[in-house]
């Protein structure tokens, strides 16, 4: 048979990260290479009740074909939710998404032509970078400090490139860096946005997540030109199986997203949809919330503390306020894929950061996910990571022993 | 803003049908336009205790985020059904899919290039249009009759078109025109797509709802070079709400499939696949469907007693033996969709079959569907529906008064 491929099916391969979290699935393997949520904070309880209350109530109509915007009452509720962070919609602003990846995929079907320029942070999230390769995106990166992506290296990129089509941008404790933009920024994003004619998208799952510091209105919230396409997701805040995320943009943009679903998968499972509205009806979402940012926050800090503990000192990391990940920048010269190689020998796994880079530079960085390991297991992994380092960095010299 | 869609997002449009299904919503009007499933027939009940028992059993497990291939039992569970129909498979051939609308939108991104052709019956299923549109396809159609595609019209397809990419066809009950493929035309096509070097795209959703006649296996039973793609869905056999359907291929193709998938939305929601396999361990699904074959059928037949009872006699109509749907030819030069404005006048709803048409011709064709309507429902619509057609036929002097 001769190869009936279409051109773009060499655009796309099995995520390198998926299949490392799969050698990272022994159980004697303490991991902190996945983006999981913790499992043990999933409300299994509140959600029998929920899935009870719906069929009890709604039955057959909670399992019927649907609209393809998604179910009202949860659209209305995420209009209040993102109200509460300073971004008004209406319901017509809303789409439902199969997670928040469909949101970002159906972004990429709906904007990129081939060779489109996007503009991210360097590094950024990697299925992200994978869906608008798909469409045959070219990145441009924009360097990033402890402040998130840098406004001058944003202009000076729009200057160079000014047909880009969009600037993609995870503004709150960023996958994989753990960053936030800050105030300032977000200002000055949407003034160049709009002096050089440029979409934002606004990828916002971790948002809700923040356990230190003060909270930052979302990009959306500065937005004058509604050119922000918002994105966001239950998966951190309630469960990431039932794959419910949204997004919020003008209308206009609504109504082709819509077209667009339409032909990719009808709609969102209704019964999920259902299910997570009803337990926001029963339930306070916020005090769940609350329960995932007490137990985030003491995983973190155990694990900073263990990078000053057990890791070398000529390393810099970053210190969230929230989220998910902590980013480790290695000396330079550091194959992040070698220490990965070796960490593994030992039982511990994290992800080497080389595939954050949609050009794939600077290879001497990891990203530690913290979320989905009990602190003794943290304290336990990080030991074993911190020898590793020790080891590799003694043998390249870069650690006087 | 200047204008920022991709040029792809001419291609889609808010689905004409769905809009038309939109006007047909209001309670008083009896529709036979949707193609949706008989809600009274979900086993609510059974789903309130398959929910109970996952979420007792397995926990935070069902809610967390989980591979893109799906979920083990389930993805077994189909291989078996599937073996039961004459499909042999591995679970590695076999991925879950969010519906099989998600199964027909990756098919035309993996394998179409702008201005691939494809072959396709003539009608076909309207969301397969929109689909593989979007991807840029042209639709070369092939004739119907009472048994399926023409063979001798598909072999002068193929020879007008030796670079098609493949043929889509709905080999049972197909959806709009309610027609079969025989079984000697089955291999005949097997034999033209190893000749003439093209895929098959085989959507069946509908084949486990046979309620008269011989059963016959599917095209995919004949596969001699593993060039049939074969897709289902849980949608019509159990619910459609949860979105579950699957592709079973070659592996090579399955691979891809995965790939294109992660990037679309990671994987279909696991606590649905869950349920749906939990409910397929504790209960006896094809009792359930034995159920939904018998109402079907008193409804079908109803239907088709009503044509010959209520409507002119110069018309002609399909005669299924399962699936959902009637196919109605009016005499050449009746446009069904002033029939179709007419109907919902009178409070009663049909689809205009044009759409159905990838190349938009034969206008003088209506599909009604009998799966969602009482039978008392179905004989008060039919009557409606046959004086608009007496009156608006007399007008055109197609019958003599």
């Amino acid at each position: 048979m001769e190869n009936k491929f279409a051109e773009r099916a060499c655009l796309v391969n099995s995520s390198e990260t998926r299949e490392i979290l799969k050698v990272t699935e022994r159980p004697e393997v303490i991991s902190f290479a996945g983006g999981l949520p913790a499992p043990e904070l999933f409300p299994v309880e509140a959600l029998k009740v929920a899935c009870n209350v719906v069929l009890n109530e709604e039955g057959a109509a909670s399992l019927q074909y649907s609209t393809t915007e998604g179910y009202g009452p949860l659209r209305e509720a995420i209009c209040q939710r993102m109200k509460a962070i300073g971004i008004t919609s209406a319901i017509n602003n809303v789409l439902i998404t199969s997670g928040s990846q469909q949101a970002i995929d159906l972004t990429g079907r709906l904007f990129i032509n081939e060779g489109d320029t996007i503009i991210c942070e360097s590094p950024t999230y990697l299925a992200a970078i994978n869906a608008f390769k798909s469409y045959n995106a070219n990145f441009v990166e924009v360097a990033m400090d402890n402040d998130g992506m840098i406004m001058e290296e944003l202009e000076r990129k729009l200057q160079e490139h000014p047909r880009a089509k969009f600037i993609y941008t995870i503004p709150d404790f960023q996958n994989p860096t753990g960053r936030t933009l800050t105030l300032q920024r977000r200002k000055r994003m949407i003034e160049l946005a709009n002096q050089y004619d440029v979409l934002i998208v606004e990828d916002n799952p971790y948002g809700a997540i923040r356990f230190a510091g003060e909270g930052i209105p979302p990009v959306k919230h500065f937005d004058t030109e509604n050119r922000v396409i918002y994105m966001s997701t239950f998966s951190k805040i309630f469960t990431p199986g039932m794959r419910i995320g949204w997004i919020c943009a003008d209308q206009s943009f609504i109504d082709k997203y819509v077209a667009f679903k339409q032909t990719a998968d009808l709609h969102t499972d209704s019964f999920a949809q259902r299910i997570t509205a009803k337990y926001m009806e029963l339930y306070d979402l916020e005090e769940h919330i609350k329960k995932i940012k007490a137990v985030y926050k003491a995983r973190c800090t155990k694990m900073l503390k263990c990078i000053k503990e057990f890791f070398p000192e000529n390393l810099s990391y970053s210190k969230p306020e929230g989220g998910l990940f902590i980013w480790v920048e290695l000396p330079e010269g550091v194959d992040s894929k070698h220490i990965f190689t070796e960490c593994l020998k030992n039982n511990v796994a994290c992800v080497p950061g080389v595939p954050f880079f949609p050009n794939g530079t600077q290879k001497n960085t990891l990203r530690l996910n913290y979320s989905n390991m009990p602190e003794d297991q943290i304290i336990e992994g990080m030991k074993r990571m911190g020898d590793v380092l020790h080891r590799e960095l003694i043998k390249r010299q870069y650690v006087c022993n």
